[in-house]
């Protein structure tokens, strides 16, 4: 039984969908291990992870519509220090996933044909986001 | 240490909450590993799964009603191509879990009294829902 | 490889987000792993888990409003049989975490800066909740 880790590290534009499939691919091929459990963790409470659709881009955009009205930057919320989108970003991130394990059969990822996974950005402004791998398995 | 893997199939009948704990349970008993994690993932983006309470079926009606209200499918969605009831599936997906690891110990899933594991089925019509069960542990 | 798990009771005083970062870090101390993966799962299905900003104490407040919006206590439930915070604890639960896995490198879980494990109690009541941590790595 063996472990790898890996840092990945991914340069947000603002507010949207970054899809990291590929990157996740990569570590997994360059790790060798043909059966495990892959963790994908985000280090941040106001950027976080989902798998969802990564065919029609489209509903990336409706998913957004639904964060934006679900989480309205115009709320009364009592922390509001970095701006409007600071306390929604807490909310869509709590709403959504810091962290996703998925199985590994024959050295991939055993992700349905449709599932892409993504980085949520869901502050307006570009950042900087660092997110954990962790591999377990032989 | 060793792992064990399972592709289950659920076949759903349309929308709902299908329970796959004895399922799980089924598989722990045949892969004999006493302590260990067990990972369930589904490979879809418009079915998921949850965990909650498996003793009155009006909890699962209420989180019905509650996920039909915040994700209706009157709303002026982009991506229609199958139906009303195709971009509430991914909404209600993405709120709820694509994954579940839960520990295992003395051979079975530490779930609590009340816990049963789920699988949401988010379209309206029957569906053959893919989930993989994985097991690491001695 | 080795495994570690612990059972971590918490007493509530009601409603609201009790951190429990520094509980998770003394079983990582105690089971001198250096790498591998740190599981936290909440036995309930009326308390659940989130990573969420450990720094202002607002974040929580907001936090706690937008939950008592989203899933209020006057809507028409049918399972009420505990009293009015019976079924929104459901929902609050379904909505966020029941289970959260960290990657654990160095010895010390892979959590960013601001980031806090926090057991969400969604009863009024003061309750008393179990968590499953378990530990595999080496």
């Amino acid at each position: 039984m063996q472990q790898a880790t890996r840092r990945l590290r991914v340069e947000t534009g603002g507010r949207g969908f970054y899809e990291i499939t590929a990157s996740v691919a990569d570590f997994l091929r360059s790790a060798r291990i043909d059966t495990g459990l892959l963790t994908v963790f985000c280090r941040h409470t106001s950027a976080s992870l989902s798998i969802t659709e990564n065919a029609d881009p489209n509903v990336l955009r409706d998913l957004e519509t639904f964060l934006a009205r679900i989480a309205p930057e115009g709320a009364a919320y009592v922390h509001d220090d970095e701006g409007p989108d600071d306390m929604p970003a807490h909310i869509r991130a709590a709403l959504t996933q810091t962290q996703l394990s998925i199985p590994v059969i024959g050295g991939a990822a055993a992700l349905g044909t449709w599932q892409g996974v993504f980085l949520l950005e869901h502050r307006r402004h570009p950042h900087r986001r660092d997110i954990v791998l962790h591999l377990i398995g032989e």
